[in-house]
């Protein structure tokens, strides 16, 4: 039947966690043998430590390695801390170089050296050079194990060579052709290899116009560019043009979903590696820093409300009023943040542009803001019976929509020129601007026509 | 020297640009010429579009239909309605049939004709086939262009019959086996029939445990089995296991960035196809409807605050305090919210582990509320010199965050379950409980104790 093994997955949490709790350890242990490492990591990325420990348990040593791959850092360092060292070093001798390069930053010294020892001298050169990108450029995401041929050769000789060779790293899609040097001079595809006549010379059916990445170049430029030219694999070069190994679609894939994850993530001030059953204390601690910056903030509007206490003590209908202003005005903003944030993300949005964007934004807002202070004007003159206040409402209303789609514009655009994320201060700092102007223009407007 | 052509991007589009200006359109067309589709997509969506429909009309009809593949559809639609029926036809005509497929929906019922007209009985069968499933399933992401074989002959005649058909689809990284009925009985990787021994018979090496998607299922799942287990293409079946076509790693890459541009423009209320340069009109009433229920929201938490007018007219220094409780309320349930609704979409919170989420949150909600409590209470007794006044803030503080961490795990479960995407619903309906929660606590605890 048609399905995808995703399906099963549910089943096999409970599976899993039944068999434990009626103590039958070695019911859990054969269901884990038939999962695959991904499914076993979901699993224990979603039981509470306690129950994940004694899971964890029971994977194979073997298997361990390609498990840690697959959960989050947090529940990572979690399992890595159940476990012993030979325990350590048996997981990470059944992975690929690159894969154990991502392991490393968890790993104790005495672990690495013993893995070290293990290597012989060529693949202990490959780690090092993985190890010396950082993670997040193509240096990092790259893995070594790229298959080479010469130019001059013909294909038959190609197609010998690969049968004596034996079976092809996973996601190969091509060979990639080097000079003496290894300076990279194209790529020569499988399906190439399997439909061209086997007497011509790789040289004639090669690719040459490749999209090639240098090892420092930022995994987000990496991404964009599997995603911009439909890419599978793809090559990366040192300086000199030298072939360095290969980056494929899978770890791509992984980039793109950790990018959207920390977006969403930041946006609420958290950190992607937030794990939903992180200790009390270190979530406390984690999410304490946003909540005082945001309340900074609150103090700063509250100030702003302050000046006009006497204000409000004469007209009570203010204070119960003043909240509308400022949270439309947060909400507003919020939408052109969020569309000139993504539109520079994609490109869209630079120098040229910015100011056609921005009087599209304030026109938006003057508009919006008309419909919805009618409507407010409306409810407020209802309720209090002057209409005085619904004018002032109304006017408040609308300036706060034009100071929030000028910030909307104007913040993400600042705040990335100081290299740090819009999506991460802009919230923040926006609705800061839309409380204070908010409050301002309302509860002064009120003390100027009201008094 | 290593780079990535995305690099060359912004001087092409001042070079188009400023050769219109020049009045040189052959020197703009040149330059169109040798940019990549996804590179002209991306520069028709960066200028407004009285510049947009020039640079258009430079482009050359049979890539007009790659182009408009890579644009996002407020765009494609936009550009569609500058073309006429034989440049659409043109254009279509170039495309594969799920490429096609996906242009269907924008296009009018003359110029589908023609394109039909146009094809063959084979290739109509197939169109018709992509157009039967939604857009946003297994087989409505699928190409049609599989190439199959039979497993009982020998890799040698897989080989044979490889170069005789010459050129395979784009990203074929294997061949599907199937018998006489079309039904799929596994799969031949390119790096095996290279690799094996040509004497060995496709059932001998192919591989038979296959991740396959039946037609409807969602695309969603498709991604996170792509990802999951590091697929570049997998096959589409029918409910009797018969192939109906395959789907591309490239296709998963697009599916999990709108997926992840629809959830962050979800959460201000936005449709991920709002265009940075689309009408202002349209622009205002796509946004209006957001806002208004925003303002419905902002009128429930008026209406509490009206409950206490007569509180705050003795103690005016409540209208100054009490934005601060609903904000630190609001700021806390969100990183809450944020936390579960990734939780659920990870598949890591379901019905057996949703209660210890919410005892660790409501932990996590009572330690920060104890710390920023005492923050908050020193500093209103400082500006108004009674302690009572720093007593109720802190208290209502407490409260409200209590209440936001329930509202932040239980909201997005309860939302699910109507069917309703808690990214869209949540931040609203969590925001309302933290506004009347917190003005509640605050103005009431005032009343019971201050006056």
């Amino acid at each position: 039947m048609a399905q995808t093994r995703r399906k099963k997955r549910p089943d096999n949490l409970k599976l899993v966690l039944t068999a434990i709790a009626e103590s039958r350890p070695e019911a859990a242990s054969a269901i884990l043998l038939h999962l695959h490492p991904a499914d076993i990591g979901k699993l224990l990325e979603a039981i509470p430590p306690a129950q994940r420990h004694t899971v964890w348990a029971l994977v194979e040593p073997a298997r361990a390695g390609e498990v840690l791959l697959e959960v989050s850092e947090a529940v990572r360092a979690d399992l890595i801390r159940e476990m012993d060292d030979v325990e350590l070093v048996t997981a990470a001798r059944a992975l690929d170089i690159d894969d154990i390069a991502d392991l490393i930053p968890d790993l104790s010294d005495e672990v690495i050296a013993e893995i070290l020892f293990a290597m012989d001298k060529q693949d202990r050169q490959r780690l090092d050079a993985v190890l010396s990108y950082a993670e997040d450029t193509a240096g990092g995401l790259m893995n070594v194990d790229t298959v080479t041929v010469r130019e001059h050769i013909t294909l038959e000789v190609v197609i010998r060579y690969l049968r004596q060779r034996g079976e092809l790293p996973e996601h190969t899609n091509r060979l990639f052709v080097v000079d003496r040097g290894d300076r990279l001079l194209g790529a020569l595809s499988l399906s190439r290899i399997l439909t061209a006549d086997p007497q011509q010379r790789v040289s004639q059916v090669m690719e040459r116009d490749l999209i090639k990445f240098s090892a420092p170049a930022p995994d987000k430029d990496v991404a964009d560019a599997f995603e911009r030219y439909n890419l599978v694999t793809a090559p990366v070069v040192d300086e000199n043009d030298r072939l360095l190994g290969r980056i494929t679609v899978d770890d791509v894939v992984d980039v793109i979903r950790e990018e959207a994850d920390r977006t969403v993530m930041a946006r609420a001030g958290l950190s992607e590696e937030e794990d939903i059953f992180a200790p009390v204390a270190r979530s406390t601690r984690n999410r304490a820093l946003w909540l005082g910056i945001n309340l900074l903030t609150a103090f700063i509007a509250s100030w702003v409300i302050a000046q006009f206490e006497q204000t409000i003590e004469k007209v009570v209908a203010l204070a119960v009023l003043m909240p509308i202003v400022a949270s439309m005005g947060g909400n507003a903003g919020t939408q052109t943040l969020t569309i000139v944030i993504r539109g520079i993300a994609l490109g869209q949005i630079g120098g040229v542009n910015a100011a056609k964007v921005l009087s599209k934004e304030l026109s938006v807002a003057l508009l919006n803001g008309l419909i919805w202070s009618l409507v407010v004007g409306a409810v407020a003159f209802a309720a209090y019976g002057t209409y005085q206040l619904g004018l002032i409402i109304g006017a408040a209303m609308i300036i706060n929509l034009a100071a929030a789609a000028l910030a909307g514009v104007v913040l993400p655009l600042a705040i990335r020129r100081f290299g740090v994320d819009p999506a991460v201060a802009g919230t923040v700092m926006l609705t800061t601007v839309t409380d204070v102007v908010g409050f301002f223009a309302f509860l002064g407007l009120a003390t100027l026509f009201l008094l």
